[in-house]
């Protein structure tokens, strides 16, 4: 369908014509972050309420004129859960902002979906707490759009991904009602768990207005470690030795050789001759528990290794390791990057099977991620201008995600289904739970506007 | 419906003659650990299948012939979810008890539903792991019950209740299809969170027959310290002092003045004169920690404190704590115990008020529980032949629960809804989450035979 006038006029009475926003083809609304080919719709109209009623009210609008609705957060998707490629309207959370409640002596916060995700983390620093959550690109994020995708990130290691973070939301569901679930009581088993299906759902169930988080008192001291090995054989087993050791560490990310050899030289300090594989550690607690741990990595994983190097300023690493996505996608003008997980055993077997699939498709590949988890971002690069590449590239995905599949993984670990990974949750689910997938987004959405198209656990055509 | 003999005969071809058993109306498959009046069913037939596919024969049989299914675990619930109010065949896991896997190395086990919780933590502690879930009755109650219930404790404080620690299921869905939800995979946004849907689920949307769990490595040290005050107003400001001072204990448990009066007995150790509320902390971590941590903890608490004990066998004090529903049953017969929570902060309200409720009502009550949680248990002592006394209890019970909606708590906070708290969510969730409970039901369960009647989000006459 085409949007009329009418919608314009309607929504603009409803929000002010300063927040009924065109969407001409290069509007960033009409994107995210994944610059994949392809991916790039074109809204009909963006809409910036500013506050959760307006929110309600706008889904009421579109859910009686039968608009579809795509919400929207910091554009910084992966996987173009927020890009409008079917039309209808952008519904942008940026407005709806506010800090509701936060209550440093009870370890929690009830922010609106769009603070973003550095705000909430500074939010908690300065009183004394801790956010555990840090996916990448926190500064644009919003918190919302973290909830409405689970994301992920080093700590969650530790800490468990976004979701476990999150005790209560407030969301409008289809026709356009605002509604809350869970709230602060901290045990509630009254009804079946709609908080943590809304968590992850992408914006297809509904749209995340306010989350109510917990938080933890700061950690007193933390460590970061890089240690470089020579093999990727040696750098799994170096992965698997820390758990089977009894030793808790905070984030183990990785990078492999061709990562390392791209990204050297932004490090902050020195990467050794030889070095074909990388660990990402880090340690957090109590300054002695951090000072004990880091010997007892030294001890455990000295041995093996070429050099462990403990960065000064742990920050600087990780803005480093933020920094993997930009440094590869300029290697060769873009890159085509896969996020997804294997069991942490099968992880240097997913790694080795991933490079020949590449290899046999003529592709140079590189791959990083959260190996703690089993958590892969799978990597070719690609000219952006060489079609047949990019069909080369599309082909390796869908051979690592049969291989994920084999392997007992997930082709989805943190950057969300969106767009791209549609239809992909049968070579992982039996037939029942994918079937669930369309019973429960009819009992949310019977009339297939939010979102749509978006987090299909079918392909389209497919779907019963 | 009545089932016939035809149904023996089927499931016994099924399982074998030993395994279908009848269900006089004493048989303990018949109630749960409630004693709560009236919570008594009748089972048309009680089976007991010895693995997972067998599970699913027995649901695919029962869906077929418009059989109602009541799946139960150890029996130790307390609201009714395993009584076969409506006949009906119990479907007991006890005999699904495998061990699929045990990896300590990665911090993992893969159980059957049946496997005792006690055995659970046994096996990890034999491994130099730790499973954190506590709640009551461990020997006797399954790991199945507990996800199923999502089962909480005194350690959820600091660790989260059974879901936390659940990365996949195995369950029979309707019409009888075995089906994983989940894995070792430890970051999965592929689909919707149908596992988090499941756990808590009461055997309303399937059957959970085995589980993945998560572990973690054994604590070194744990201390218990008891901490008697003069007030309740004293101990909830107590309870509230301990996060404000960024203080992350393991446990924060309560008991009020009137359950220590019938507790003092069994409590080992000295429970001083004036005592008027009690708190049950427990500190883990390293030796050093739990050092550091006990002795701020009696700084910030001695103050205002009668006595602070540090009982030498912390498993005793435990033991006291797991025996106090047997206890408070004993004072006149019976008890009736409504499990709620309150927003930490309202806690102390929330209890003064149930106080005035029972007092009103000319009943003696008395509250204990997971007071860093805000997770009551809030008990009137009765005569269990005294009908007219059990209908005031009931009342007390309708009154309290109208005031958790008011503070902002829940009706249901770890022993689940079961028969007796059966449409009580339109006190505490909006209209469109509470019908979207029906929907999902419709969904999972489209004959409405798995577990009728139970965790219903309205009232049966009310529901659309």
């Amino acid at each position: 369908m085409t949007v009329s006038d009418s919608l314009k006029n309607d929504l603009t009475r409803l929000l002010g014509p300063e927040h009924v926003l065109n969407a001409p083809a290069q509007s960033p609304y009409n994107s995210d972050a994944s610059r994949r080919r392809g991916l790039h719709g074109r809204a009909d109209a963006v809409v910036l309420p500013g506050s959760a009623q307006e929110v309600a009210a706008v889904v009421r609008w579109c859910y009686a004129h039968d608009v579809a609705i795509v919400a929207r957060g910091g554009g910084t998707g992966l996987t173009g859960g927020a890009v409008p490629t079917d039309g209808g309207v952008v519904l942008s959370l940026e407005r709806v902002r506010a800090v509701r409640e936060l209550e440093p002596g009870l370890w929690r916060m009830f922010v609106e979906a769009g603070v973003s995700t550095r705000d909430v983390q500074r939010l908690a620093r300065e009183n004394g707490l801790f956010f555990a959550p840090d996916p990448g690109a926190s500064e644009q994020s919003q918190i919302g759009g973290n909830v409405a995708t689970n994301a992920g990130g080093p700590h969650a290691l530790k800490y468990g991904v976004t979701g476990a973070w999150v005790t209560g939301l407030e969301a409008v569901l289809a026709p356009g009602e605002l509604v809350q679930v869970g709230g602060w009581a901290r045990k509630d088993v009254a009804g079946y768990d709609i908080k943590s299906l809304l968590i992850g759902s992408e914006g297809t169930l509904g749209v995340i207005t306010a989350v109510r988080l917990r938080l933890l008192p700061a950690r007193e001291a933390q460590v970061a470690l890089v240690v470089f090995v020579g093999t990727r054989a040696e750098g799994c087993a170096a992965m698997l030795s820390v758990p089977a050791a009894g030793m808790e560490v905070a984030a183990m990310d990785f990078a492999d050789g061709e990562t390392l050899a791209h990204l050297a030289g932004g490090y902050p300090g020195e990467v050794p001759d030889g070095a074909g594989f990388a660990l990402l550690l880090e340690v957090d607690g109590t300054r002695e528990q951090v000072e004990q741990q880091t010997d007892e990595l030294r001890e455990l994983l000295g041995g093996g290794a070429l050099a462990i190097e403990q960065p000064q300023d742990a920050a600087a690493l990780w803005r480093w390791r933020d920094g993997f996505n930009g440094v590869l996608s300029g290697v060769r003008g873009a890159k085509v990057s896969e996020d997804v997980s294997f069991p942490v055993e099968r992880l240097q077997e997913g790694l080795e099977r991933f490079e020949e699939i590449a290899a046999r498709h003529g592709l140079s590949s590189c791959a990083f991620g959260h190996g703690g988890d089993g958590n892969v971002h799978a990597t070719v690069l690609v000219d952006p201008a060489d079609d047949a590449q990019l069909d080369r590239a599309q082909a390796v995905g869908a051979e690592l995600f049969s291989l994920v599949g084999e392997l007992g993984g997930s082709i989805a670990a943190e950057h969300g289904v969106g767009w791209l990974k549609r239809g992909l949750l049968t070579s992982q689910w039996d037939a029942r739970a994918v079937q669930l997938h369309e019973q429960i987004k009819l009992a949310f959405d019977p009339k297939g506007l939010l979102n749509p198209g978006k987090k299909l656990a079918r392909p389209p055509a497919a779907a019963s």
